[in-house]
């Protein structure tokens, strides 16, 4: 079976662990979000294709879910020494090397598609991962700035800020107003991209952001449309359980673009011209009705994952969702 | 007094750290050759410019010369494990830092003077360390191509290649025929570098590299002529004792530029034009004849930087035969 998977990054590599382990035969593609992607100390850094790149090759930090295991910070302290930052973002030194390799790579000029299938080589996910696009797409939050003082149109004070900054060193603590992927509205998809949703047996979403994740990978021109168009099932499973999500802070990037954080809500975000199944978790089965009212088919399941097998059990359900769809 | 020391790398950082102990009250400029620059992994790496960085700001590896104390090497294991090289060049993880500071700046358009200060500002290396130029040169060496049978000409086997290549990887171990300063003849001295030479009271080479450290520097136009106009003494310190080099391989790319590896012709290559004074080893002080014979004045003093008293001890005989010479 061929499965394209769209995935941001700790959620949508934990979730592909588990489709390895439940479906291991089949053909799975992941297009990844590179709307994160920052450059620091003159270095491109694609921290949610990494972490689908380490999670599947087994170089991932267990514990925190990104960065690589075994880490140490030498270089980080030697630059803090320097006083060059941001001191908010961890880069170890082992996850250095990858990114001195994808930008020497990008200044003699490969296309980010090209470099990751390079690093790919060394870590065999056992996926074909591509980035969404070759293009520079660059997620900007909104925010209240926290060092300034609002003007009398209460507007003053805010700023856009690169997502990571939002995120990594404000903890989404600060109040978001927009979520805009910069550059998404001229970027192509990435060489092989549309061909693998047409040749898809099934689409998934992961329990990725549905934001800043996957929602910015659907904003690449002809994404959606490709997916919508493909005639075979694309199946999600909520990022949200009980009103909040089960990690990270996606409802504070839900808040900013007007949509509540329950499993229904992010449901009727990508609508029933895209999604044609939703996985709601068990605690939120009382919601199926409204997903279904929506015209999306809603299963409720566990959708904890906490090992592989629980994960590969949410795989298996989707799938199953997917065949019930089709049939 | 103003002191003005051309220094390549282990060597003349040595002798400075013997200078500054012998004259604390001098006001030290340091010109440092660049031509041993290298591009690696998208970095720019100065070894020699770091060399006496890190050795003045008590950075420095003692045991080895160069390269940071208490290095790890994860970046450059990962890097291998990615397959990209070379593997041959040793660069830390502490050192890595070094480079990407460097490599950001001049990518954000400062020069390589420019850079080289605000490193300096952290390590407060106790002197002026100014490149000898901020344009590009790089010294090749044309050697015999280890992988190449020769020719019926005999020369069909050559190829030049970087310095870095022939001294780190080959360890000087192939026949070096020719060593060029590729790009000095168009290079222009960095900001500072004739101001300095200008108002200095004395010009020291150390006991470094006649061809491939101060030989680079003196191919930069300009450098030499403002030297020899100077009107001051310019006073060397051999760094060949007994027939060979104290420490290095200086004397296959002194055999490559055709001058035998000894304390007087050393003397003899820099010449009468440019030098005042010359300091030879006291095991050497039979050639003392040769070299005053050659129009330069000669002292025989213990030449071993074994610790620095014994090049606290160099450097005042340094600078007593400069006010000899001047008297």
């Amino acid at each position: 079976m061929r499965i394209v998977v769209l995935a941001g990054g700790i959620g949508g590599a934990r979730f592909l662990r588990g489709l390895k382990a439940a479906s291991p035969g089949s053909d799975i593609t992941v297009i990844g979000n590179t709307g994160d992607d920052i450059h620091l100390f003159g270095l491109k850094v694609c921290p949610d294709l990494d972490t689908v790149m380490y999670t599947l090759g087994g170089g991932i930090h267990e514990g925190q879910g990104w960065g690589r295991a075994d880490e140490t910070f030498a270089v980080k302290e030697e630059l803090a020494a320097y006083g060059v930052g941001p001191e908010w973002f961890g880069l170890g030194d082992r996850d250095f090397a990858t990114h001195i390799v994808r930008t020497q790579m990008i200044a003699a000029g490969y296309p980010l598609s090209a470099v990751t299938e390079a690093l790919c080589a060394r870590w065999q996910p056992g996926v074909r991962l591509l980035p969404m696009t070759d293009d520079r797409v660059e997620t900007h939050v909104l925010i209240d700035d926290p060092e300034a003082a609002p003007g009398a149109d209460g507007q003053s004070g805010r700023r856009a800020v690169h997502f990571q900054e939002y995120w990594v060193r404000h903890r989404a603590a600060v109040p978001a107003h927009a979520v805009v992927p910069v550059g998404a509205d001229q970027a192509k998809p990435a060489p092989g991209v549309l061909e693998a949703v047409a040749a898809a047996d099934v689409v998934l979403f992961p329990p990725s952001n549905p934001v800043v994740s996957v929602g910015t990978i659907l904003a690449v021109p002809g994404i959606r449309e490709a997916i919508a168009d493909a005639g075979v099932p694309v199946v999600g499973l909520s990022p949200v359980i009980g009103g909040a999500p089960v990690r990270g802070m996606a409802d504070k990037v839900l808040a900013a673009v007007g949509v509540e954080s329950t499993a229904a809500a992010v449901a009727r975000f990508y609508g029933s011209g895209l999604l044609d199944g939703w996985l709601v978790d068990s605690s939120d089965a009382g919601t199926a009705g409204e997903v279904e009212a929506a015209g999306i088919r809603c299963r409720a399941v566990p959708l904890l994952m906490t090992d592989v097998a629980a994960t590969a059990a949410m795989a298996r359900e989707a799938l199953a969702l997917a065949e019930e769809v089709r049939a």
